[in-house]
């Protein structure tokens, strides 16, 4: 359905012409994410440049029951920022104004455009550091990681985007605009409404900017790779270390199918002379050198095969080059599946142990390979050798997610690729009460129909 | 009003006879919170024993139209858990079981009911801590800390009860039951209900039990108390500090006006041989000990007038006394009116600076008593010689949080007490939204009707 002359007239008015893509290729970028699983097409793409625009543009969609999606660096993995129904992309990356940034307090005010790069940057000269890091930080922006409440490899330290935000201004479906950003580290007056919309994927509110707590920098880093029996003996490391050394800040898991894409893709050497059924990657920081501690910490705990420790940064990049390149070298073989998934952390070693199991009952020729942040019980499953649209064996591990008291997203989301098995893992109860919330701040259904909550 | 018998009746078929309590003296202790300023009266106290009977009693009072104010520990301090409408007061205090504690990943499920007291004993002998503590912990209960998003002295570290919520279970205005507690570190699975209840303060949901993250046990503690020229300086101090040891636990401010009450009432002697203007208490809690680090960091910050350092545990204990004892201690000379405020930590000299003035430009005989979380930007404003009813002080301070971007709450809440001022902190906007989500969670207005969200 193409939208009336009048209306993008409006909305030209509201953007500045050259603000409003109609041409395809102008388009195109808009319309697909980057897993280039997930695409639609838009009849328009407007970039606001101001909090202001935003609200006009909101309005306007609202009077004319115009459908949107709000998109910030378009990094998302479950096709929850690409227009399906030729909903009208609201891009927000022109808003990326560092606004504030007070060393003293370590605290900085970002638009919702702001990639998290930049935000890095800004405040890692002056010896802070924000909380989350992942690899698409070039690209990535502070307000689509609030609105999916993305995690990645600090969670276990620091927590992800939502335990990071001060503060929040976004805009309501009908324009108003919410707006509480003073930086307060407390702030007990009334529903917390920045933490409703955190991970709430644009259905609830259009974010435009939002306060983040900084953390202190840690400049000296230990990195361990070890090589254990099975992941319940990680599990077991990783609960000794958390419990000794608060400097813990990563805790990655891997497994030898995945060690051996990794090392054949990326030309790396294999880390220990023998191959093991498991590995876990540590990385602690500090202000000091947490390398003897870590040590002796890791001497004490029985289980461990083989380790290698390194603190200088060609050393740890060598360990961390393990985990980090299973995703290019998983994508050498093929356009994987990848489900995210957490289990409670006492499940863990029963869903590794059953997986595998579970996938190649529904397809034979599926080829898993499974890596993670194992402190946080969340593993990435990913499975080579399947047909695009066949998710059988997606439904078959998501099931058993569900009976191990799990999540069929632990950090990215619904989006519209979750939402055939949302309720797997959300009660009735829960849903209804999502949805009471969804028809009470966005009435008309106009910010992205379909993700989290069912087109009605 | 009296209640209608069928009521009553059906109330006690429900939770067991002698667990609706409709006598007088038996209800009194439920009328009244333990600050003895906020008081009202109920027809019945109800106290369910399991999540099943207060779905019961919640489809019942929805049934009949009957509103009630769901109770903890009632240790409340802004009227938010008494019946001032004459409401049935629904005791959440036999929801007291730790159902399931695992010292391996470090969670415990908790029943609403549950005191903070029983919490920390139980994960204590593994090693474990909770990330929060405050002084009424062997009455307030977990569940009423997370409807009050409780704070206290630790948030510096480990965050208020909010960060601390790794699973919900509730039950909304219609019965239905929320459940979701698998323990799980991440969740992106649609909206997040727990974070949503946190801090409702009962007004959207009653929340039955919690899952909980501990933190691991730091057995070696430092304490430092310093005399500093002013506010700044403490800030100046907390910041230094902060930055470089991540152990840092608490960070207390404190003035003369206060020491002297506690050194009278509490007979303690003078911490140091001059009065300053300033003091700030420091903890730092880790593996090791970390007083050397501690003093060292301190020696190189300029401004710190006079210093005191223990690690022993009387040592310690009696430092902590010149900030502990100051709320007993000002409870002998009156009952104060109680402000419990944050700003963002770069206003808060300015506050600091010019809140007496505003106080006794309200009521030249009011005294005010400071003292507070310097770390959070949290300050509790004590104003002595005041009428109960004489609001001009507090108006007048709450005026200059707002005029200085604070908040009028920082971990008390709003209950009945801060009603009046919301509006100060709180734009239209936010208030509409409140009140959308209100509506949509309890149509029938029958949770905790005032608070929060003003009657209709």
């Amino acid at each position: 359905v193409p939208l009336p002359d009048r209306f993008l007239h409006a909305l030209a008015t509201i953007a500045g012409d050259h603000h409003v893509l109609t041409e395809p290729d102008l388009r195109a970028g808009y319309e697909t994410d980057w897993t280039r699983r997930y695409h639609g097409s838009t009849p328009a793409v407007v970039r606001p440049g101001s909090t202001a625009e935003v609200a006009a543009i909101l309005r306007l969609c609202r009077e004319h029951g115009v459908p949107l999606v709000p998109q910030g660096g378009n990094t998302g993995l479950v096709g929850g920022g690409v227009p399906h129904n030729g909903e009208v992309v609201l891009s927000l990356r022109r808003l990326d104004a560092v606004a504030a940034f007070d060393p003293g307090s370590g605290e900085i005010t970002a638009g919702a455009g702001v990639t998290l790069a930049t935000v890095q940057e800004a405040v890692r000269a002056q010896g802070w550091n924000f909380g989350v890091d992942l690899a698409s930080r070039d690209s990535a922006t502070i307000g689509g990681m609030v609105a999916t409440n993305a995690g990645g490899i600090r969670v276990l330290r620091y927590g992800g985007m939502r335990q990071q935000i001060l503060g929040i201004e976004a805009v309501l479906s009908d324009g108003a605009v919410l707006s509480r950003m003073p930086g307060l580290l407390k702030d007990n007056s009334g529903y917390d409404l920045a933490q409703l919309l955190a991970g709430s994927e644009g259905t609830l509110a259009v974010i435009t900017a939002v306060r983040l707590k900084l953390v202190p920098q840690q400049p000296q880093r230990a990195v361990a790779l070890l090589a254990v029996e099975d992941i319940s003996a990680a599990l077991r490391v990783v609960s000794a270390v958390r419990r000794t050394m608060p400097s813990l800040e990563a805790a990655e898991v891997f497994f030898p199918e995945g060690l051996e894409l990794v090392c054949r893709h990326a030309r790396l050497p294999y880390p220990f002379p023998a191959t093991h059924p498991c590995y876990l990657l540590l990385e602690c920081a500090a202000q000091g050198d947490e390398s003897a501690p870590l040590a002796g910490t890791l001497a004490a705990i029985a289980g461990i095969r083989d380790s290698a420790i390194a603190t200088d940064r060609p050393g740890r990049d060598r360990l961390w080059a393990y985990r980090e390149r299973h995703t290019e070298s998983i994508s050498v073989e093929g356009i994987p599946h990848k489900l995210d998934v957490t289990l409670p952390l006492g499940r863990l070693p029963e869903f590794e142990h059953r997986v595998r199991a579970v996938i190649s009952g529904a397809e034979p020729a599926a080829r898993p390979v499974l890596f993670g942040h194992a402190g946080d019980g969340n593993l990435h499953v990913n499975i080579l050798g399947l047909a695009p649209d066949d998710d059988r064996p997606d439904d078959a591990v998501l099931r058993l997610v569900a009976e191990l008291g799990g999540s069929i997203s632990a950090e990215h989301g619904i989006g519209i690729a979750k939402m055939p098995w949302l309720h797997l893992t959300r009660s009735t109860a829960d849903r209804e009460a999502m949805r009471a919330i969804k028809s009470a701040l966005d009435p008309a259904g106009i910010l992205n129909p379909g993700v989290v909550i069912p087109r009605a």
